[in-house]
């Protein structure tokens, strides 16, 4: 990791990861040079918000971007180049081939990151190709859905308005695209796999989603496969499953992501079990001076200690930002995971952290314990409480924390921290129900929803 | 600690930390007898509601009660007696004289659980003595300030309608009655003798909480010491400062509280530095089998390792709770405090914890050092986001965070309960910044302001 004042760094994408670890190299070491290629023309955009941009919270799609290029190049002295996408590195020459409008030339390097990021996964099924069938991964995919709700689908002879919209998958994306095209008046039905939306969060979170899904009207079919998209004309007309044939004007893929590796594996780059690219604690990969880092990465999360594949914003944007400061010459570790998220349905809060399938806990050699609560937000006399459902998952043996997942119409998306705090610091639960946390009645019971679950986990521990 | 089945426990106080005790212990040693001495008629009753009955918010008195006398002697077995005062202590005899209506009579014990609980301070203000002015400790104050706000306070020839309330002290008590009486539709003066209101929540969250009072019309008076209470016929008319005199229908004494220790300290137990009954670990106090629990007893802060005197109702609760479960056998602690505590105020939500005021740190040898940022409690695209303030201390030397407040519209009474967490674990703000919280755009920032806040102080200490 030495560092010279006349080092170049070459970042390949210019969104979170990237230009987070350009921004802060070049805040750290200014002499330095710093060159961004981005295939694309978006730059350092909030991906998260298009779900709201397609239900028309937010305005433009410009209203995503958190700096524009403009920033980067003028404010932030960062060689920043869209339209430019990296084919090649040679790791041993130090070089990267780049291709843009007027031809390829090279680039030499000092030091690379890689911020590749990933690629929504499109499942083998047939039609998948169809018109007004859409993944939600890039910007430009937001500002397609968007325009096939509001102004319709072109096809051969007449523009379809949607009224139907299939949505293939429950996770993030299908469930806050359910929200999103609710309001927008359309029919929602969805399709999940697994036998409940929401994964991650586990069974009780995914059932309180579920119900409230379908009391939005939104259609689901779980444990379902999806078979086909039918087409007419090119475009998407119906969804098939081994059940029903069920007719759509429009529809998502939202089944997950894969991280973009192939460059950096062409290139004698290493991934890892997860398969994306394998980094250690400063972002560096198996080869010296290449970092990589976001969506491509992987990181290691702090329960297990294990790699881990968990491409969320915050992880995009503190990896790069480490590996910007070990580049500029502070040795900077990216930091553990927990897999902490949130998420919105309709009036629900839903968030998780850690690990909450207790297969998965088994699996990396825990003896799981857990209990699920119906909770109130607020004090009993208090108006307007709401009850949060909480999962604590602990290990039976030592007693340690090992993950939580919660879901209610308030106080969640900001509750699941504590255990996120107490899964960094490896906390029991026996620890965790001693903890002085805030109470007044307008926002919690004498005891927060998080301890009385600490309390009574900590309790069936204590008398098996 | 050693425990017997046919031993008898005495509980001098009928609240949260005496009932909590009685109710652990009955439930893990049910074979002993519990005896519970209440002076009072109200038992079990979330006395931090009151503020919300003297607003209308809540019906009934009664609706506060957690559990009522019956609960206590039919399901939980406990020998609960209101009207019970326990007069005198003898701990070489083990026996408590007790007074109610047909008598005194003695009580002896194996056990003592001391829960009296604390007093409301009334400072040695002339015409503190006035009809018309209140303390809001006990319910009944609570429901005689209603019925003064509601039918008016009888006099001597007349009964006054109040219009105009004065509130003396500006901690908890006096900002929630602020919002109770405005929204009664009175006038509000609320005087502070230090230059902010909220004192344990530091300047900078008491600064957006007293632009939030004036907004809602609420006149304060800071710095300003009260030299008397003036009446007429016996009635608190007009409050009087060096400055001012201003005329009233109505006044509150809300200037802290003190623990009711006397009957502790005239039979031997002990009281600790901040004048509360001491304690070890286990709540049990200088004399063997004699703990004390509650508002009237110390506990130790998890920063300081020190003694202090943070009188709230989960720690009243939790206190209680391991008490009882040491008395049946398990010797349990009672585990530190953080003096951690939330506060609604009109439309703000204010919150703390551990030290924030930094010459309480370097009174007890940190060398603090603290950052203030006006952070965003949502994406930048979402709509609806508020602005939260945040401080951030820690210890410059080590890097370990001691303390935080926050205040905003949103998401701060649970977020608040992260920094809690890392407190009692000793993380320093290097870590915390490293912590992986959750992000979703509805409810907060890619970095939450807590993450924003432990990053900036933390590059603030390494610049240093």
């Amino acid at each position: 990791m030495a560092t010279n004042n006349d080092d170049t760094t070459v970042v390949v994408g210019g969104d979170a990861a990237g230009l987070s670890a350009a921004s802060k190299l070049k805040r750290d070491a200014p002499e330095q040079e710093v060159i961004v290629f981005e295939r694309g023309e978006w730059v350092s955009y909030g991906a998260c918000g298009l779900p709201y941009y397609v239900k028309g919270d937010i305005d433009r799609l410009d209203d995503l971007v958190v700096n524009d290029a403009e920033t980067f190049r003028e404010e932030r002295d960062i060689d920043l180049r869209t339209g430019h996408e990296v084919v090649e590195i040679d790791v041993d020459e130090r070089t990267v081939v780049v291709e843009a409008d007027d031809g390829k030339f090279e680039q030499s390097y000092d030091n690379l990151v890689i911020a590749t990021g990933a690629r929504a996964l499109v499942p083998p099924i047939d039609g998948a190709d169809l018109d007004g069938l859409f993944t939600l991964q890039t910007m430009d995919a937001g500002g397609d859905i968007r325009k096939a709700v509001e102004h319709g689908i072109e096809g051969a002879d007449e523009v379809i308005e949607p009224e139907r919209v299939g949505i293939v998958g429950g996770g993030y994306v299908g469930v806050e695209l359910a929200e999103a095209f609710h309001e927008r008046g359309l029919e929602v039905h969805l399709f999940e796999m697994l036998p409940h939306v929401l994964n991650p969060f586990g069974e009780s979170t995914a059932r309180v989603v579920e119900e409230h899904l379908r009391e939005h009207d939104v259609d689901l079919s779980l444990g379902t496969r999806v078979e086909a998209f039918n087409g007419e004309h090119g475009r998407v007309r119906s969804i098939e499953t081994p059940e029903e044939t069920v007719p759509v004007d429009l529809a998502i893929l939202g089944v997950g992501v894969e991280p973009r590796v192939e460059l950096a594996e062409q290139a004698g780059i290493e991934t890892g079990p997860t398969g994306a690219i394998a980094t250690d604690q400063y972002g560096e990969t198996n080869v010296q001076d290449v970092y990589a880092a976001g969506d491509c990465a992987e990181a290691t999360h702090t329960v297990t200690g294990a790699p881990d594949y968990v491409p969320l914003a915050l992880t995009a944007n503190r990896h790069g930002r480490a590996v910007g400061a070990t580049i500029a010459g502070d040795p900077t570790p990216t930091g553990p995971i927990a897999g902490t998220a949130a998420l919105k349905a309709f009036d629900l809060e839903a968030a998780r952290t850690g690990i909450v399938d207790p297969e998965r806990a088994e699996d990396v050699g825990f003896d799981p314990v857990s209990k699920t609560l119906e909770l109130p937000s607020r004090a009993h006399y208090y108006p307007g409480s709401e009850e949060i459902t909480v999962t604590l998952v602990a290990d039976e043996t030592t007693g340690r924390v090992l993950g939580a997942s919660m879901v209610g119409r308030e106080g969640v998306a900001q509750r699941i921290n504590s255990v996120a705090t107490a899964l960094h610091t490896g906390v029991t639960v026996d620890e965790l129900e001693r903890f002085d946390f805030a109470y007044a009645p307008p926002f919690s019971p004498t005891w927060d929803p998080v301890l009385t679950a600490a309390k009574v986990l900590n309790g069936t521990i204590d008398s098996r």
